[in-house]
């Protein structure tokens, strides 16, 4: 398992105090492109928000698309520890619900703003840093991995209809999250993240054995 | 109905030379924003590519927020048109599949690269244009007004079970779409488009009468 918040190929070796400095950078900098894009943000910006000097910034980074893929890195940590420990319990119909109530909830608690950091993240730089766009997907795989694995156990205890893919299931649960994160950012409401999710439990309850 | 492409405040008349050239930057800025993000597009950018002069820009348009502006109209014309007329068919399992077959093998033409432009350009102004992502809401409400259409009809017709709700299908579908198109944007592959799409017409399937 990769750490959460990896070390950028710039730095290999750091102290705790170069750590939390170059932390700091990306956890500003995952902020601002949240908020205003990847290609809304500056360097300059990223070194205001963080309150260091640019000497620093480019000590930590060779540039800003090593500065993109470490928020990528830290986005990917962010999202996957949020949803802990709801997230390894999503072996029955009430663990699933549990998940979606804690996700919904948190979508109120921002207010409906920023939908999904690494879906965001991902949709900007898919077509031009192949590399990042590799990044987002393994995050994906990561996340999907841990959807599947309580799908999966549930398949392997007998308790869904034949021809049941539990597979298919947590990849359109993962599909279904992102797209009713994404309009319930754009309408600024809960309902299409809501419809989303609850339609796509209906139906995971429809091939569970009665 | 408004107009697909409507035009800018800035520009209440134009000649029809002038709506072509306004026509053909707004064509070049949606074309780049789609490749790099907003943020990641300049105004220089949009002049060279839609081989204009600066001057011509700012005729058209007050500023880079009015062009987004004007790209979010045409986008949402596009991505509507590219549906017709499957679109206008959703109101049988046969038409909705149709309409899935439209979008994976559009994608598949694509090599999945793209995503959902509307989608994109919503996460991207979301956060720090309020008006944009207003016009982006809209958009996808009239996208929604379409496929509840089809569910609607299904439902008036009596071809539901009992306590189906074909709006809330209709949403679903939306998002299924979203997300599965985001999925397969980062992932270069069909795979979550076909799930989530697939998932949620199964469920569809399980709500119409046998």
């Amino acid at each position: 398992m990769m750490p959460n918040h990896p070390r950028g190929a710039k730095s290999p070796r750091l102290t705790p105090k170069g750590r939390a400095t170059r932390e700091r950078i990306v956890a500003a900098a995952a902020r601002l492109m949240t908020r205003q894009g990847v290609g809304g943000t500056t360097l300059e910006q990223v070194r205001e928000a963080a309150e260091v000097s640019g000497s620093q910034v480019y000590h930590y980074f060779a540039g800003k698309q090593d500065l993109v893929r470490a928020v990528v890195a830290y986005t990917r940590g962010d999202v996957l520890e949020m949803q802990q420990p709801l997230l390894s319990h999503l072996d029955s119909l009430a663990g699933l619900r549990a998940w979606r109530d804690g996700i919904v909830a948190h979508q109120v608690s921002l207010g409906c703003r920023g939908g999904c950091p690494l879906g965001a993240l991902g949709a900007e730089v898919a077509e031009h840093d192949a590399f990042a766009r590799g990044l987002v997907a393994e995050a994906f795989d990561r996340w999907e991995d841990e959807i599947r694995a309580g799908l999966r156990a549930m398949h392997e205890r007998g308790e869904f209809t034949p021809g049941t893919d539990p597979d298919a299931l947590a990849l359109a649960l993962l599909s279904a999250l992102q797209g009713g994160l994404l309009l319930t950012q754009i309408q600024r409401a809960t309902l299409p993240l809501e419809t989303a999710l609850d339609t796509t439990l209906a139906y995971i309850g429809t091939r569970v054995r009665g």
